[in-house]
């Protein structure tokens, strides 16, 4: 069918993992562990229950278009809730609502990036981002990261060319897990700032940070609308994967360019999952503070937990937020070995080879567990599978 | 902030056309009449917000992520919805569902098209067709409507480039309102066929059409599935709107590039706009049928009661479906007409300069009427008003 867009990308890894479980029977006393996709396996909570069905018969509103940046008050209620999380003050002008949260990147890059352009990306990375690049004409350059799975400033100074627009870095990270350090987040600031490059950062996993503390001081640099765009999901802390909201925090003259591609793309957010996520910022800030407990508590699972994946040889690379990178043992490729883990130890998870470029031996070595799907209990019994695992 | 595809396209017409309103103030005996974009006024039927408020609080799975191209129950239902609306077999493979048609429409355009392709839009166009292809990078080649309203194969044909990757028809037409004649769209598809492109059909109004009939017999055609792509709405026939739902009927290898799109950008369609439409299939045949007749009766009031806008110099260019076309007499272009209107007349509707290419001289003298929004008295109010204005 010849060349286009969609054509310059590869197919979406959680589709083709997917696809792994056909055929494959689970008996009942060994479940599929499915820690492919960050997705709370749980509904959100009976009283947000109660006001989506609340909004959907009473509230005629929320049947009709919206506006294309979102419904005034949760535009208002997150720049509330963002100026408490960051200790800073973010008014309802600085936010714009989404279709989820990779509709907001590909926002962003569409407001950002023309074709040909360039933008700096810390591998392993998100492979969405990637896709979204891929289409968009836009050459992904990688920045890898050290062996704290972290990037450095200096890696990403000297991949900048004149076609360089932005960075785009995701912490707490997808799909390392690993938390960025708030210095190096201002680092990689003042480096988009210099060089006149926009700085994306993605905090899907913001909720779940171990640090109570704001996690960086981007929002209290002078001009941070310049530089900064951040970006974030209701989905993951308030379960609402299935509804697709998500949100940007621009300067309002970006945001006046992202309309543009929202209004293309899909007229207005879905209205019932902006209600949703309006009624969670009102009223599960001390559920959220549980929620994220139990989320470190897993982490702590994670690692503490690993001595007997360490005794076979696995290494753990990183673990935080929602996702853990570990290292295999086995002398094949990571691709290989992940449909084999479903047919085997009935685990389904996402091989490394899938977020990094083509070529890059690291993926193969590597796989992302989702593990903040799973409790404790759930943590043990994968680890207790994959130390089974003999190839 | 230097160029990018945002900066390559205009701003959202609806959204510019909102800001009309900042500061003006309708009486009380004399309300905004709001003809400016397809929207239902009124919420769905008591019973589909029953089935969304029961699915939220009961069906743990409209929570969760579901699969990228929409839920198997969704297509399935489409898929048996559109065979019996076009007299052909239709099955679930051949189905995407989508976060609303806009969505649909870029989700296809990035399947078909790369940087520097082109496509062949009868003028005037929709002016989201048009933004999506400038933030594409892709070239809308205007093919002028003759008298009627329509375009002609032949003036398509001499347009074809080696550049040209698609035709992108929408009947009945926004913002005509004219319905293409089957013959007319078998023969685009022909041409189609001749040149090796796609032809893609936006039926977004597709349940107001005015014959009983199948509007086209291109499902019909041998290979269909290799030159034709169809869009859909849930948004006009069921309220909708707020929800975002809509759908691409294609052939299931069109289908796989276009799931990388919508993984990418959105991930999945929210899942109770998809229970809602699911619900609507399956119940509303015979309210949706009542609603056609009485979008009809609309209709016939917009062409009967003209008479009193033709005294004063207006021309009804056609209507049809959700819309009405006209030419005003006044001697002042649309651009600056229609902001007068909100004050002088209390309506708001959108110029013809937003459905033209820039220079084309015939979007200056018209408006575009979304009609199908009032009913009949509220229609012989709108007449009262425009017969009314003087400047």
């Amino acid at each position: 069918m010849g060349i286009s867009r969609t054509s310059s990308t590869f197919s979406p890894p959680v589709m083709d993992a997917r696809r792994w479980l056909d055929g494959v029977t689970h008996p009942d006393d060994r479940p599929l562990i499915n820690v492919s996709q960050a997705a709370p396996v749980d509904p959100p909570v009976p009283q947000m229950r109660e006001a989506m069905a609340h909004a959907a018969l009473n509230d005629d509103n929320v049947h009709l278009y919206g506006p294309v940046l979102g419904t005034q008050s949760l535009r208002t209620a997150l720049a509330d809730n963002a100026s408490k999380h960051y200790d800073t003050r973010i008014t309802a002008d600085n936010v714009a609502i989404t279709s989820g949260c990779n509709q907001a990147f590909a926002a962003v890059l569409a407001a950002l990036c023309t074709e040909g352009d360039e933008v700096l990306v810390p591998t392993p990375w998100y492979f969405n981002h990637k896709m979204w690049m891929d289409m968009s004409g836009v050459g992904a350059v990688p920045i890898p990261c050290e062996d704290n799975m972290q990037p450095t400033v200096a890696a990403a100074e000297a991949r900048i060319t004149p076609r360089t627009r932005a960075i785009a870095l995701v912490t707490p990270n997808n799909p390392t897990g690993v938390e960025y350090p708030a210095d190096l987040v201002l680092a990689f600031f003042k480096l988009a700032q210099k060089h006149g490059l926009a700085l994306i950062v993605d905090e899907t996993y913001r909720d779940f940070h171990p640090s109570p503390a704001a996690p960086h001081a981007l929002f209290q640099q002078p001009d941070w609308g310049q530089t900064f765009i951040h970006l974030y999901s209701f989905s993951k802390s308030y379960r609402l994967t299935g509804h697709r909201v998500g949100a940007i925090i621009a300067s309002p003259d970006r945001l006046q360019e992202i309309e543009k591609f929202l209004d293309t793309v899909t007229i207005c957010p879905n209205q019932i999952a902006q209600h949703a996520a309006l009624w969670g910022l009102n009223n599960l800030d001390a559920w959220l503070g549980e929620q994220r407990l139990e989320i470190l508590a897993r982490a702590t699972a994670i690692r503490e937990g690993f001595d007997v994946l360490a005794a076979k040889g696995w290494r753990l690379r990183s673990a935080g937020a929602y996702f853990a990178y570990m290292q295999h043992p086995f002398a094949l490729s990571s691709a290989e070995l992940a449909p084999l883990l479903v047919k085997d130890a009935g685990i389904l998870c996402l091989p490394g080879t899938m977020f990094v470029p083509d070529g890059d031996p690291t993926g193969a070595t590597h796989l992302r567990i989702a593990f903040a799907n799973l409790d404790v209990a759930g943590i043990a019994t994968l680890y207790e599978r994959l130390s089974a695992v003999a190839l």
